[in-house]
């Protein structure tokens, strides 16, 4: 099916405003990267100055072609590039690469000549990238519309392709973009289409995105993201890969402190928040990588192999040491590397010298090379049943001997159902890579990388996208009079959330004493009792708390103290009263909250309650609402999960209740958005199985 | 000072038992990588089929040589070797190497043939090598005693050499061995030795280390480790390693089930435990790595730079995306990369185009190559205070741009008194590396390799050996008396803790229900009562413990209860009687424990106590014994640790007392260690600081 962008990513004509005979400055060398690249379609440089480049007419204005074209690259001092605008929407341009730096990211002035050239823009239905970007490069349609030195082409040198479907990239660094592409083709990855986003002035990294998971020639998408600015592109094309089950590998830098003051300001971008972001990837399934070799290494797997249908990986080795280091590797990724079965290993064995190990991991020895061991536990492994996965640790670092012959490997390669990937230990030759890539094989050198791409591709093959929260978890009603005021106590909130219809236990606010005996007449004893005030959201810090009260003599005594103590220490706090509920049965400590991020908008989280919340960081997110199944999985995460399944001989407990809940709270949150900043239920008890959860402490606060 | 292995690694002659004109296999490999190597010394080629090889004289024997050999390398069947070596030791030869395979690795009689050279080694004074080995290689003295292919010479191709310093390898696996030496020469680290250890029938790799350590050619070791065999002289050399201040960079493989299972039988080693290896890398501090490439990247730095004196690093790029992701991954090692004071920003100001920044991360951009930005920025931050280390990241792929002069670049590198490291996005060309190398740097390309050799050199810069243990913590006593019976309780381990000199809170154990009375009297209330079995390791199972005992009614049900239920639960169980005590105050909960390992015997073991122990992992391990202060470190290492300290507003805990319990435990497992197996103090309440610890349970495990 056409698509819009399809005259940016392959066009029939492009003109170069700003062309130079000058290969050593940026415009002369775009000129020649087009050039070298054999660009097919039709090219024309524009410059006043010249009459011809290198042999190829030049002319003075985009007037002046008379042609269609489909993109024009524009590489011209920054004030000169919106007179160049109005001249491209005049001769009808369909899409424009600004290269130009010197916009939105100096700010003031040069901000505002961004604005005027969106505008132009728009009017006249062209569509812009950049400026301030390194361009883009299309490896099917050789279009090299970048300065990047890494598409330049060296004068004999063989493309090294060993796969056959092929990556994409989007970027929002071009020195990052073209970083991928550099490393991924010396693996001999395919690649379709590298794209760096610059200031995004109009088309944005969503936009491509959305163009890369519609795109037939891309099967593994791979982004570098500082900053998404187009949300709702990038959100819907997320989407759509993971109903179409394209893969996407994901860095996202600004995380750190500096990271982010950084992200900030370059390319003009609004960094956000980094959980957000790893929400909305675990909500899609997207791969994410912080290390660009170990982006590309998953890239590579997944271009060279089907994904795995268990956990059960098979370590083939000709030195001892090299295949112990690549089962630990693999089992530190919380894979298995199981003991062979006894059928296999004599089968194995046969070809084996003594020394060597059948077991797994198996090391067929240096011998196992010429004796044909390798190749035949290959072929064994690969029709077993007893593995998902063969990690192949070998040396290729030699120029003249290879230890397979394409005739035998190529086949087995076509027919593989399991992912079978090679690691070399000392570094990979030229020569290695060119014989193997003739079998579709990508050699690998970094050992982790390759054992995290395999949990990667493990994980990937267990995704599934979850379903949407239920509007009708939550009965839609209108709760505007309980957000009437600014700060909100307990006792608000817990009205708010009533309201809602979240169920919580019976409490009473007592405002007199005298209605103190009623109050504890509905709550039964144990009692907990909480002094109230929207000016006092810690309350155990004023000795506002008290627990486990057993007789009224108690229950009167805690009544007044936690009076007094308020009215000491916040002599100022509007006291609404003592909150008097039932205590709670014991149960597993869990926090909920929810919050708004910049550029995702409500977001809900979980973790376990408690101080190791904080101390362990075990919390998990996603943007709101989330379905109870998508609660789930948010609980499978925690490191704590097994609390909650039932740990060291402990019942399992109501995971259903409380899923439903955060279900529950999510959609709340995301109906308030506008309204309500943070929601915080913290301690929620899980009971055991079929008990429910108890919400002791529950705080809503407002937008500020 | 010489050294007795002298003639090993710098031997002035060699024979090479075995020696062969096939090129193509081993035995004609090993003549043919001495002589590319261009070994300077005597050469002496052994085997009775040829009268030369290669235009070297060969000789039928080694009695035929008649000339003092230094080393014997050894390459002929396993079943020939014996009667070999009876030749060298009759002809004095020195040291050998058995490259052969076919001995202990295999077992039964091979494993045999092992032994009876071993035998003859001692008997002669000869040291051995092997059997089963890669052999080893000597840069400095060109001593190629190995077939690996990675010392293969091209002709034509100059050796890369980044660094004054040097690495030695010493590895337990010739591959991996000599893919670190690969690794690490395509980097241009220079190297003093490789050597693999094979079987380690006599020389092991304790040895080798030891060698290494002494060794003034070697700056910064590398170690791969499967098992330690020769543990009284690796830790040795571990020890004076650590006190003469030389890095070393350890893997330690077999870490997995998969991994130990195959380390147990590969090279017949005895795998061991890792957390005990890891415990022992910590006291020492080596630098642990579980990757080739990021312990190759660690090496590169610490060759080439010193140690930083502080945790503040500037990120300088021409790239603003690499940048930021460079500011991420420095600080998501716990690194600080701090943003620049105002008259520094501005000095480097000076020379960037407005859309560079000069904050942290310092964004040159491109412009900043030729407009001297670059350099200039390294020159003040070379010389700044307010940086401890600078991690320049750019792209270096060109094959004939580069953004340094040599003249620029050299004077500051050779001057640097903080590290600074170079980091390509790109793949660096073999041009960059080669230019770059003349000024004394090297190129790195793996960001979090570089990221966690920034934490791991900080660490190094900030480790202090630890004092030992004081033997007076805890006095000398016979504790033969409270060893005698097999199985322990609560009581009979505590008795044995408290007349070992361990302080504990008093306890009365109650035989009869006449002596509650006193018992209550002297622990006064609240209480808990404890039933007391040897049998009974895990009292709670069998309702064995009654806490917050307030009154003597209560006292004296849960007395009758608690026998009850023993009866009830365990009835073949000797009933020891009931313990008695008070309560203990509040505090943190923390575990102690010891255990034995197979290689290093006795080990200490500090963890938050309660659930998180086990769920989160969060446990420290050292040698026992350990000093208060190295209990100290211990402490420092938990992720709960600032539980220790005083989280969210809570008071310090009394660390100190912990740190003398934790000292003096460690000593009683040290001197116990033929008696008994494992302490377990769980749990140990830390209370305020000034307010001690109380050891609430306690179990000791005698030896099976």
């Amino acid at each position: 099916m056409p698509h819009p962008l399809d005259s940016f990513f392959a066009p029939s004509s492009i003109a170069l405003i700003g062309a130079s005979r000058d290969h050593e400055k940026i415009p002369g060398r775009l000129l020649s990267m087009l050039r070298k690249n054999e660009f097919p379609g039709r090219l024309y440089p524009v410059n006043p100055n010249y009459g011809d480049i290198d042999g190829l007419k030049c002319f003075p204005s985009i007037a002046d072609v008379g042609q269609p074209i489909d993109l024009a690259i524009i590489v011209i001092p920054a004030r000169a590039v919106f007179g160049a605008l109005e001249q491209c929407a005049a001769a009808g341009v369909r899409n424009a690469v600004i290269i130009s730096s010197g916009f939105a990211e100096e700010g003031g002035d040069s901000a505002a000549m961004q604005q005027a050239i969106v505008a132009l823009a728009r009017k006249a239905g062209m569509r812009i990238s950049g400026p301030n970007a390194e361009g883009f490069y299309s490896e099917i349609q050789r279009v090299a519309a970048t300065f990047s030195p890494t598409v330049d082409v060296k004068p004999g040198e063989l493309r090294l392709v060993a796969t056959k479907k092929r990556i994409g990239i989007v970027a929002q660094s071009g020195g990052i973009g073209f970083a991928f592409y550099h490393r991924a083709r010396a693996l001999g990855i395919a690649l379709s289409y590298v794209v760096s986003a610059g200031n995004e002035s109009d088309l944005g990294a969503g936009e491509f995105f959305e163009y890369m998971v519609q795109d037939p020639s891309t099967d593994v998408i791979l982004l570098f993201l500082e900053g998404i600015r187009d949300v709702d592109q990038f959100l819907a094309a997320a989407r759509r890969a993971a109903e179409t089950g394209k893969p996407v590998i994901v860095t996202k830098v600004g995380r750190s402190g500096a990271g982010e003051r950084a992200a900030a300001s370059h390319t003009a971008s609004m960094a956000g928040w980094s959980a957000a972001y790893d929400a909305v990837f675990a909500r899609y399934g997207f791969i994410i990588s912080n290390d660009l070799d170990e982006a590309v290494t998953i890239a590579a797997v997944l271009t060279t192999n089907p994904l795995p249908k268990g956990d059960r990986v098979a370590v083939l080795t000709v030195s001892g040491g090299a295949g112990i280091w690549g089962a630990d590797t693999v089992a530190m990724q919380g894979l298995q590397v199981p003991e062979l079965s006894t059928p296999i290993q004599q089968e194995i064995g046969k070809l084996l010298p003594s020394y060597g190990s059948a077991r797994n991991p198996i090391d067929v020895t240096a011998q196992g090379v010429t004796s044909g061991g390798l190749q035949n536990s290959i072929d064994l492994l690969a029709a077993s049943d007893e593995v998902d996965a063969i990690l192949v640790v070998l040396s290729l670092s030699s120029e003249t001997r290879m230890p397979f012959k394409e005739a035998e490997l190529k086949p087995v390669i076509s027919a593989q159902h399991k992912p079978i990937v090679f690691y070399s230990y000392t570094l990979p030759s030229r020569f290695a890579r060119t014989e193997l890539a003739a079998s579709g094989v990508v050699v690998l050198s970094g050992l982790t990388h390759v054992g995290v791409a395999l949990r990667q591709i493990r994980a990937r093959a267990k995704f599934a996208l979850a379903r949407p929260a239920k509007g009708d978890a939550l009965a839609s009603r209108d709760l505007s009079a309980h957000l009437t005021s600014a700060a909100m106590s307990e006792f608000d909130s817990k009205s708010l959330l009533r309201a809602a219809g979240i169920a919580l236990a019976e409490e009473a606010l007592v405002t007199e004493k005298s209605a103190l005996d009623a109050a504890i007449a509905r709550a039964g004893f144990p009692l907990v009792m909480k002094i109230q005030s929207p000016d006092i959201p810690h309350k155990s810090e004023v000795g506002g708390v008290r627990v486990n009260i057993n007789t009224k003599g108690e229950a009167f005594i805690a009544y007044q103290a936690l009076l007094d103590n308020a009215r000491k220490h916040r002599p100022d706090a509007a006291i609404q009263g003592v909150l008097v509920g039932p205590m709670a049965k014991k149960g597993v400590e869990i926090i909920i909250g929810t919050m708004r991020d910049a550029t995702f908008g409500p977001m809900v989280m979980v973790g376990l309650g408690g101080i190791t919340t904080e101390l362990f960081r075990d919390v998990v997110y996603r943007p709101a609402p989330v379905s109870a199944g998508e609660a789930a999985t948010m609980l499978s995460e925690l490191k704590a999960a097994p609390l909650l399944r039932g740990f060291r001989g402990a019942a399992g407990t109501d995971v259903a209740a409380l899923c439903d809940l955060i279900e529950q709270v999510s959609l709340l949150a995301a109906r308030l958005r506008h309204d309500v900043a943070e929601i915080e239920l913290n301690p929620v008890l899980v009971h055991p199985q079929g008990q429910g959860v108890t919400v002791v402490d529950a705080l809503v606060v407002r937008k500020g």
